[in-house]
């Protein structure tokens, strides 16, 4: 029998793995926040509108994970606080983000208010797919395939 | 002061939408059995080991969200049963699984044994960024705008 979906042990699956990392209520909207030039606990707490005691987990267990790290600064006469930037890993969820917003404007009602843009030349973003050997990948034309082995 | 996301309501931001919709640890799992071809209740079930008590009120809300059409079927001398199927939106959250697929494989231990490939060549599929004035979009070079009035 040939392996197929059915036959993959999901829990080996980068989706599922993926999904268990960023997958609770906030995780992503962490990282938007972050993206979107947010850094300090109490800015994310409160354009978020969640206590410090959820908040507080969520970041200990993004820098956990690989997708921020956590710098202090001190303003002066003040006492020191932490700062969140993403780390490459973290930078490379970009694509993730921008597939949820083209599908959010799309898809989901009262969506609204944010546009990704190119800092080149300011044109807005899409997120597609594409293959290796070179040709563009409508929705249509992907498939799930396992290797065998697995 | 010009908008930005710190004054964008974050319940309006469509990634805030879209992660409310899909952002518990089964749906986007459910949505890749079932464009994996995985597509009957009890397939759905044992592929991802989950009770029918967890499984069944998801199925209900990706149907109500638009994402699943549910189909009922009968094979001879059995009973009726329910199939699965995408929308055409269902269909559009694919990008959004390859992201999670390409970021999966790269950051994430332990994540193998799945491959996205163009049904048209069979080659590996990748997810890239564009913008509308035809420039390749490296993650570095996007930003989040908040256009005026949000």
């Amino acid at each position: 029998m040939p392996a197929t979906l059915a036959t993959l042990e999901s829990s080996r699956c980068p989706i599922t793995r993926s999904v268990s990392l960023l997958g609770d209520r906030w995780s992503l909207l962490i990282v938007r926040d972050v993206l979107g030039g947010l850094h300090r606990f109490d800015e994310l707490a409160s354009h978020l509108k969640i206590s410090r005691a959820v908040l507080s987990p969520r970041l200990a267990g993004l820098v956990d994970a690989g997708i921020l790290e956590r710098a202090d600064y001190r303003e002066p006469g003040a006492r020191r606080r932490a700062e969140y930037r993403l780390t490459e890993s973290g930078q490379e969820l970009v694509p993730i983000l921008a597939a949820l917003v083209d599908w959010g404007r799309r898809h989901v009602a009262g969506s609204a208010g944010l546009r990704l843009a190119h800092t080149g030349c300011l044109s807005p973003v899409h997120v597609e797919m594409g293959c290796a050997a070179g040709h563009a990948v409508p929705n249509a034309q992907l498939r799930i395939d396992v290797p065998p082995g697995h």
